[in-house]
């Protein structure tokens, strides 16, 4: 990357209004073609990461979010305090355990991985060179990730590279940046 | 993007140990290369998101934090309790104004960059057919985004592709996503 300035095109830069961000209705985004991919949210702890995850779900049309162990289901006012709305918007199923949910995915042809640091996990970069039409990312629990029995129950394990000293991300940001990976790939199909 | 099994090499993933994440201490994080980012945070409400962008940009090396207006400073219990040690390793400076702070990058020779709707932002995916060396983003406020006085003084906005209803995400998550797009492009360069 080499930096040349770059014009300045401020005086013509205008905030977009609420019409022009051209925003779905509720039954618009019920009857969009959505990206087809399922988040499992299991065992997350924080009602705050959950209605995040709606949010992030509900801006790049995610198929659905099957919602596992004891993560809290909606209507609870702290998910609807980060969601903003999106409860109403994002398909969702809840589940016991990961494997029931795992096992609903199977059947409907998904392919399934862990977001979880192992020793043969592919680097999120490499995500598009992965062969799928439907894809299924389970995020485990804050503190002691996605269970090792759900692990052994996916097609794999994929990591976010990180170089720094902690070697962790938020839920609710690692859920964002995984998305958006799948997301940027159909930009150019969308709007 | 076609489906296709995969290989299902589970019996042998295992979860990462502290010691095999290669996590840098705190020393080794400072004396690190970083990458030449640095994030903006004007007049955030929410301590969480302050503290979660430390996270992230800790995870990322990322260069600083330029922390303005009203926007809380470590130390604050509050922005700890998601940072997770991270304002001990992520450099950051306060300034008082989002336009003392753009003069300090502009001085660095920074590109800065708004992220923000307006009707001729860059769409995220592309911003690597930007030219630059040092680039910095400026985050808004929650609820009414970034200052109209300070995307006057930056060289252009960026906008994250939203297809949904709401067309917004958490500060925090959409620091995640802008962040992984400059770091995706130099895992190859890292670890």
């Amino acid at each position: 990357m080499n930096y040349s300035p770059i014009v300045n095109y401020l005086c013509t830069m205008r905030k977009l209004s609420m019409d022009e961000l051209n925003r779905k209705s509720v039954d618009e985004f019920r009857g969009a073609t959505k990206i087809p991919v399922i988040v499992v949210l299991e065992n997350i702890r924080s009602m705050h990461n959950v209605g995040s995850v709606f949010r992030t779900a509900d801006a790049f049309l995610i198929e659905s979010i099957y919602i596992t162990g004891y993560t809290a289901q909606p209507p609870r006012k702290e998910i609807d305090k980060t969601a903003l709305g999106a409860t109403e918007t994002v398909s969702w199923k809840y589940f016991k355990t990961t494997v029931e949910a795992v096992m609903c995915l199977r059947e409907q042809g998904y392919t399934i991985y862990s977001i979880e640091q192992v020793d043969k996990s592919i680097s999120l970069e490499q995500l598009q060179t992965l062969n799928f039409q439907k894809i299924a990312f389970i995020f485990g629990n804050e503190v002691t990730g996605v269970e090792e029995s759900s692990i052994a129950e996916c097609d794999g394990c994929i990591e976010i590279p990180q170089f720094g000293m902690k070697h962790s991300l938020n839920i609710s940001v690692a859920a964002g940046i995984v998305l958006w990976e799948v997301a940027r790939a159909q930009v150019h199909l969308r709007d």
